[in-house]
């Protein structure tokens, strides 16, 4: 069985040290989120996650969720209920929600590390309370008032779940093709029918409520992504003084069967004629529902983060455990049989790439986190609106590369095991199963990268790109001439122009051919990225200096791996991107095979 | 589930138009392997394969392969036994084997694409057969007369499958750790007694004796390596006569559970005082154990390659038939509610990887072959000499290389299916799950790639990569001034010359800090790899002209999208080899985490 222990320490020193966050949430008019605070709830959130969730990870798995076709019910792994309750009893639904409906107004970063450490412990239990998140920032900003009244407490106290009904057997990333009917009624509700897969927490015993978010068509919708509802279809029927009423028309059909995450339920939802209300505009439901899914998006990047991370606390464990061989440049652990693998250079390029995806990452999602807070507290608008772009640019990397490196990351960590990472005692074939899910749900890599590449960068004129690339440009120019942090500052430099440049020539391209968006997207996601989390190394050196000696050496040792290992990878991407479409397109379809 | 079916107009494609086998044939005497006879296998091949051994992979990975603890019994998934009797009457155990006992003599070139195509059909199957070509292999080289007159034939005939038992619970890639000893009887025979762990098909109910290969130290061992001793120790006892007699005094004590192969049995065997008779010179072992396992890693290369073409059929099919959204350059389709996902240039990325890795990889292997051929048969000694130096030299990149896109590639097709990648019943996370135990057993890719830096360049002044640039330099010279073929040989001719130059700077560096070599190995790999199927890319596109148009035509596109958007990976490999050690030895272990 794999371990986890929360990385308490480095996450402090990415939120005080590297992003200064106590003085920004005191500037935000977040002043109760003091350094005691913060520090108490990342104390907290890790005993938790350490004791209570880590242990049932391997259950869940095991045993997995168990669907009753007879009573159409969903029975979770023994214990995960327990500790379903002591999450919410712990208050920890509501960390960051808004004290009017029950939650304890904590800014959005501190509900970060939360997620990193719940997801590591135990990602197919995260599943359960993540997807609510989602259902409350739809209701909280689209919702009536009656709705926020009766759904908002209760989800985010955590007494009821929230799910979000996006998908048809048919159609997944492209929602313009679903099939879901809402009729309106006498009422005022509406009822729903059709059927939708792929919902996560759709059914389960966790709580006495579900409230599904489902997209839906009216009988009036214009065709396409432009005729399309959201509505809120509890599975009780609850009125609008907040009664809870009788069981709604709507069951779980089905779950599936998956690779991993099997504690999770993937369910496929079947809607009779179901009640619903109308959340938001008619036919204004795709807006409301990207509301969901940047939340989605950004949590499901936090899984990509959790998993790495307890990946590597176990390969790190078992390199400096395994006996074998000797070092190459003679015995290391003479009085040993042999030396442990971590003398090997290739196992330190295996640990060293996991660690600095992983601590690079932690500040890129922590980062993504405060400029949510930002948006949302900042007295300035342009402050808000600049803080709101950044985030949007953002979080396709977040959510593609997180999770990619998530993959890579327990790839990684199981071939330290050697043939022993296969076998599933060890827990490390678990952790590379569950990764696999993070780079296809909540929209594929794929999607991420067009979002990235069109929506974010060619059609708002690489507005993020160009906040992000003057916040390295000023990081640049306070250091510059600074001897200590030259060695990142100049390559930091040539590859935010390089960024630059590859843009413009992607964007040039586009406007003769289309397909040019879509051809340079994934490598352009990738670019990306790793210039990213070349900053935040660069950052973190300075951070780290005049702290413990031991935390300065270890990020800066790391730092120099990451732009010596690393970033080196950007050279091929922007080989990729300058390539252009053609190799991609020019193979006719009839003669791939 | 996903379906299968060979590629046999690719395997002719490589093996006719650009390996030109039949002429290398019979100028090497093999000449009952004609144009018919090579048809004919490959068609009896893919019958076999599609017909009996794919519709059992579905089975196989969900009921798997049980062990009765109180009888120490294995019991195969149901049909594996029918199948495996099938393939014995088929003669296809000893389709390359010498005809003095009992093979059909066929060039060893010819098994390949079989077991390309076992693989791909059932990759856990596969796992029966493969290990008794290690064994077989062993006793050939190695073995007394007496015991290739008796353990031969029925090994050959597929009558009794061998195993390789090296691996003990401390000791994988160090076997100078073994504990197992070998105490000397009066008869002749010895007394074998230990625990050897992840013996594949050391248990089973296919055939009626096991041949088991075992590892083991004489009490007059000296430490270390070089105190390793082979021994063939049956399950059921056989006398210098061939008598079978009673049990043997071994047994296997459990199977893993693994994350993937679930049929494939990976047994804990345990010896206790086991009859074994000694292979070879006593503490020579290891020498004939690598005769076994340079067999196993070229087999283990093919399963990389039979997973992936499996892959890319079932993701071909899939984005041929998924209509979701439209093409960004308007609708490709628009009689249809939307475009097959194909049209999609991301879509297109992940296909023309898989395509491009996969039919580069079998010419890679096909070449590997043929080298082995010439090795046996080639009537000068030099020119044997130089095939076998060549091989050496292509086996690491041809097992870790073929791997790990093997695991890529899958990835890839998996992700063409979004959500639906992930779901069992669509077999494509079996794929997954199955290509992930490839980059593991028969040594890690880093064990791969310390063979290649370490003792295949370092220690033998870069022999085997002379001879390939000689080769690559030879086919540029030929087609010096075609201008059809200029986009190819400029840049194959340029990444040639900085792969020399990239050798001689590790080598340099490695003279004065033997670590360079692990520092450098597993990206040099890598480099290799992929100049290597530049080559055959280039190659490829040379023989395909003037052949069906249509082939000519997806050779030469595929081509180009493996020169613009797979060969510039090398870049990222290059700089990293040239960062050296430091970057990886720096970071004190202490300092990890």
């Amino acid at each position: 069985m794999s371990s986890y222990t929360a990385p308490v320490a480095d996450i402090r020193f990415a939120l005080h040290d590297v992003l200064g966050v106590e003085a920004l949430f005191q500037r935000l008019g977040l002043s109760e989120a003091t350094a005691d605070i913060i520090d108490a709830v990342l104390e907290e959130a890790a005993r938790f996650s350490g004791t209570v969730l880590a242990p049932l990870n391997s259950v869940g798995d095991e045993i997995g969720s168990v669907f009753d076709k007879s009573t159409a019910a969903v029975t979770t792994p023994p214990g995960f209920k327990q500790a379903y309750d002591q999450f919410v009893e712990g208050g920890w639904t509501g960390l960051t929600a808004a004290p009017e409906f029950g939650g304890q107004g904590l800014p959005h970063t501190l509900g970060v590390p939360l997620n990193e450490m719940v997801n590591a412990a135990n990602l197919a239990w995260g599943n359960f309370p993540l997807l609510s998140h989602g259902a409350v920032e739809a209701l909280k900003h689209h919702g009536e008032a009656w709705q926020q009244e009766v759904f908002l407490k209760p989800l985010i106290e955590g007494r009821w779940t929230g799910t979000m009904c996006l998908t048809e057997p048919h159609c997944g990333t492209d929602l313009g093709l679903l099939k879901t009917r809402a009729e309106p009624n006498a009422d005022g509700s509406y009822s729903i029918t059709g059927t939708k897969i792929f919902i996560t927490a759709g059914e389960h015993d966790l709580t006495d409520n579900i409230v599904h978010l489902v997209l839906a068509k009216l009988p009036d919708a214009p065709p396409g992504p432009k005729g399309i509802s959201l509505f809120v279809t509890p599975k009780f029927k609850v009125a609008r003084d907040g009664t809870v009423g009788e069981r709604n028309a709507l069951a779980c059909g089905s779950i599936e069967h998956k690779m991993g995450i099997k504690a999770s339920v993937t369910c496929v939802m079947n809607f009779d004629g179901a009640q619903g209300y109308l959340v938001g505009q008619p036919h204004k439901g795709l807006q409301a529902m990207f509301t969901m899914m940047n939340t989605a998006r950004l949590g499901v990047g936090l899984q990509g983060i959790g998993l790495s991370e307890r990946a590597y606390q176990n390969a790190l464990r078992y390199s400096r455990e395994r006996l074998q061989s000797r070092s190459l440049s003679g015995a290391k652990f003479p009085d040993k049989p042999a030396d442990p693998i971590i003398v090997q250079p290739d196992v330190r390029r295996m640990l060293l790439t996991i660690k600095s995806l992983t601590e690079g990452s932690r500040l890129l999602a922590l980062h993504a986190a405060t400029l949510i807070d930002v948006a949302h507290h900042a007295q300035d608008p342009a402050e808000r609106e600049r803080a709101d772009t950044l985030v949007s640019f953002l979080t396709p990397i977040s959510k593609a590369c997180q999770t990619e490196w998530g993959i890579e990351n327990t790839y990684h960590a199981l071939q330290c095991f050697g043939g022993h990472g296969y076998i599933h005692e060890h827990g490390m074939e678990q952790l590379a199963r569950d990764a696999r899910i993070t780079t296809l749900y909540e929209g594929t890599t794929g999607i991420q990268a067009l979002d990235l590449m069109g929506r974010k960068t060619a059609a708002s004129q690489a507005a993020g790109l160009k906040l992000f690339l003057a916040e390295i440009e000023a990081f640049a120019r306070e250091h510059e001439g600074d001897a200590d942090l030259a060695e990142f500052i100049k390559p930091l430099r040539d590859q935010a122009s390089e960024w630059a440049m590859l843009t413009r020539e992607v964007l040039e391209r586009a406007a003769r051919d289309p397909e040019e968006i879509g051809a340079a997207s994934y490598d352009y996601l990738f670019y990306s990225g790793y210039v990213v989390l070349a900053y935040w190394w660069a950052r973190s050196v300075a951070a780290a200096r005049g702290k413990d000696t031991n935390l300065a050496t270890a990020k800066r040792e790391t730092a120099r791996f990451y732009y010596a290992r690393i970033l080196p990878r950007t050279m091929a991407h922007a080989a990729h991107i300058r390539s252009g479409a053609k190799a991609l397109m020019a193979l006719d379809e009839a003669l791939f095979g």
